[in-house]
């Protein structure tokens, strides 16, 4: 499995509202999307730069992975999503590597396969995740 | 300002032979270069993805920066430095704009400029660089 590049990487933050202030007033980053996501127990805004996006992530629940990460370690990185070739043949390829994984087969949304492979203590502090490469992102 | 696209984001690990092996050896990363930056008390594993690079840091002296983020808050993603349309210009805006910067003017390195804006506690647990939009990697 090769990645290509990186789609997204997800901070998690414990307000959403001033930490979307301090993005846009001190980098100039426009908003693009925000949303509830409720099975993930999050709020989110999204901005991009070029083609990767950076999210703000804020726990909605305390019993969340998002609101668990910052009790644990603060404010920070949360997640780096990587561009593949092909998110199936990877997933396999890692199996026969004998890696744990988080999931074994993709996950689906609008038709785009990911899938969560490492957890934190497992890729140096960050929930590692994969996407096939022509993932597309949700720009509405 | 405004941050156009991501130039590179570092990640503090604790061994980095050890962080080299697993973005190697799950990702498929290619290495693309390793230094020691005296001065910043770090020993670095560079890799690129697309025009983005991924930097892996191990702290070589307990008392710099990355040895401090990690006895605090554990191995994650210590940096990230975006591309911006001209350094200069953004750090006087950011001034005039009232904003705590670390540093006032550009610093420079092979005649690029850079410069460290935000601390980790100001901008949700991640050092903010910026560099100018023409700031080229260092490929050798």
């Amino acid at each position: 499995m090769k990645a290509t590049s990186i789609d997204h990487i997800c901070l998690a933050v414990k307000n959403l509202e001033q930490a979307k202030k301090i993005y846009e007033d001190t980098l100039g980053l426009e908003l693009a999307q925000e949303y509830v996501a409720e099975s993930e127990k999050i709020k989110v805004a999204r901005y991009y730069l070029g083609d990767l996006a950076l999210e703000l992530m804020e726990a909605t629940s305390p019993d969340g992975d998002v609101a668990k990460f910052i009790e644990k370690r603060g404010e920070g990185v949360f997640l780096i999503s990587y561009r593949t070739d092909d998110v199936e043949k990877g997933l396999k390829e890692l199996k026969n590597k004998g890696k744990k994984l988080i999931d074994d087969t993709p996950r689906e949304l609008f038709g785009n396969r990911y899938a969560f492979i490492m957890p934190p203590t497992e890729t140096c502090g960050v929930l590692t995740e994969i996407l096939d490469g022509t993932y597309t992102n949700e720009k509405d």
